[in-house]
């Protein structure tokens, strides 16, 4: 319900993130980066990688387990790829320094693959996928992620939620970028129905047995299927792609994956994730207005597929896109409960109250 | 059941099958891969994708839509990437020229990249993917194909069942090899649970008004569901998994895509299907010794969590290698149906008949 979100201005909420960024010890570009990315995520509708995650940063750096003034580093370096030691500094600013690395070599020699390690949870890996875009490039950005999913036949979870995502321009204000997690859903998707007492769906948590289960406090104690669910509908398939994101992060990288990884949050050790981005220049392949009029073209033609008892059929990236739009009309919609935290945390910080947004909007 | 298969020497398989695919006007060389393409995936137990299609690509041929002299021509070349026109021929023939241009350049360049246009259905992308292994890189194989698939929220069958397959080395001779469609079943499922009337699983299809379907039938007569099934399930990630590979292949090279491929064995018109392939050298990034040794401990670790009620725990690729050393051990597993219809073939054209395999294996 609306009445359930606060909603703050996109440019107050950055600065005012910022801010508790440089209180924790980033530094001011640093403190831009992630502030960024994390709105981004807020002002797309991905809740769950926004500034909620804010407090739990803090806990990491005030733990000293997280180094917040960390910058990264290149170790490996060619005209095509780089090996970046992210220093166990934040996520972000890893996974922005290295996308835009990649961007900057495909733009001279049409490919650019960047392999991080020693890193932290990146946010939306969209983010940096879509960098790519305002250079015309197709860009992938890969992370492995604490193990929260089982493998198929399997009942502990080995393998993160561990996203992958890729943008591809369409030569308009609406391409095509793909954020999906390689389970089925998120973990945070089973506490919200455990907290609601709803029931799951089939083919989205195993309970401690490894039988499927619809109960959402089962799930949560047990572990996410892969996409797809169980074998029989294609669980293994998810869980493919689940343990190649490992092997193209992580284990490309020689940082943690699989079950080595810690639990999220978990502010005992550092986390040493591994990331991957790779962008790649259409143009290497034909004039590129032609490509994107082509890749507009499809996106098109399903969009206006008949369609089944919906209002309408969408393409992977529309509705975070609007909400974007939204967002930047009307201010970026945060729980009450997060607005509230974030507020919390900036006083703490010796900062003036979350600058919320006027009623109406 | 094992009665219902013949088994035939994969030495001799392959020379029938070469010989046949020559006596259709093929060259030598080209006969010689598509043959290898074709029995491979029979060993791996991918019969759907082995020599049971030999007769529908004769048939293209005979129409006149595919041709079998034709020799992919590179249209476009870098130092890392190439755009190919495989001109309307087999596209196995494309498909293994174009994975072995980009093998070369990933070997001088660490990364090749290489697209195909103008092409045909070439058997399974793993086969490409796996070319890679031989060399210690990391392969990636993409191909679009006839439209089966609903978008999420459509009822018409407008994307392909556009497979995903990579092949990574992990320094023996069991590497991980994903290769998966992009729905949750194949079409051939569906026409085998028609035959057999079972009912389908939920996630698999639906019917011609968008409403999931359990029957057979009316599953064939509507569209496949993507990896993950309805909304609910996540089947919008396997949409957006198909929608990119369409984005990839067939947008990126110039060819067709989504609903404006014609259907499958189509002998009304020539396919134009568009290949996506890449090469990476993990020796970027680190010692590839180290890399590959990270990888067989993932993969182990996987088979080693604890079971759910199976005998093992598999990685991608595990069961595919059995059936390959059982195939070379004691024969090829043809149906019975499918070594007679090669035989008659074969016949036709003059060859003697099909070697089977003596009793006993």
């Amino acid at each position: 319900m609306e009445s359930d979100y606060a909603r703050v201005d996109e440019a107050r909420l950055h600065e005012y993130t910022a801010a508790i960024l440089r209180g924790v010890g980033m530094d001011g570009q640093g403190a831009d980066t992630v502030a960024r990315v994390l709105i981004a995520s807020d002002a797309r509708g991905i809740e769950s990688h926004g500034v909620a995650r804010l407090p739990q940063y803090v806990r990491l750096i005030d733990a000293g387990v997280l180094d917040p003034a960390a910058t990264p580093e290149i170790e490996r370096e060619s005209v095509i790829t780089a090996l970046i030691d992210a220093r166990n500094g934040m996520g972000h600013v890893a996974g922005d320094y290295a996308m835009r690395l990649a961007i900057a070599k495909a733009l001279t020699h049409e490919v650019g693959v960047v392999s991080v390690r020693n890193s932290n949870h990146f946010g939306i890996a969209g983010y940096y996928a879509m960098l790519a875009l305002e250079h015309g490039l197709i860009g992938l950005a890969l992370t492995n992620s604490s193990p929260f999913v089982a493998p198929t036949g399997g009942r502990q979870a080995m393998v993160g939620t561990n996203p992958i995502a890729v943008a591809v321009p369409s030569g308009d204000e609406r391409p095509f970028v793909l954020d999906m997690a390689t389970s089925t859903v998120p973990v945070g998707r089973l506490e919200v129905y455990a907290r609601k007492g709803l029931p799951l769906m089939p083919g989205w948590a195993i309970d401690q047995e490894g039988n499927e289960t619809l109960d959402a406090a089962a799930g949560r104690a047990g572990a996410l299927l892969p996409l797809g669910g169980t074998a029989a509908t294609g669980g293994y398939k998810g869980y493919g792609l689940g343990v190649l994101v490992d092997l193209l992060t992580g284990v490309l990288a020689g940082g943690l994956y699989g079950p080595l990884i810690g639990g999220l949050w978990d502010a005992t050790a550092p986390s040493d994730l591994g990331h991957f981005f790779l962008a790649l220049d259409p143009a290497a392949f034909g004039p590129p207005d032609a490509f994107q009029a082509r890749a507009r073209d499809l996106l098109d033609r399903l969009q206006a597929g008949e369609r089944a008892g919906v209002p309408e059929i969408l393409v992977a990236g529309e509705k975070e896109r609007r909400a974007h739009d939204d967002a930047r009309a009307h201010g970026v919609r945060l729980y009450r409960s997060v607005a509230e935290a974030l507020d919390a945390l900036g006083q703490r910080l010796g900062l003036g109250a979350l600058p919320a947004r006027a009623e109406g909007s």
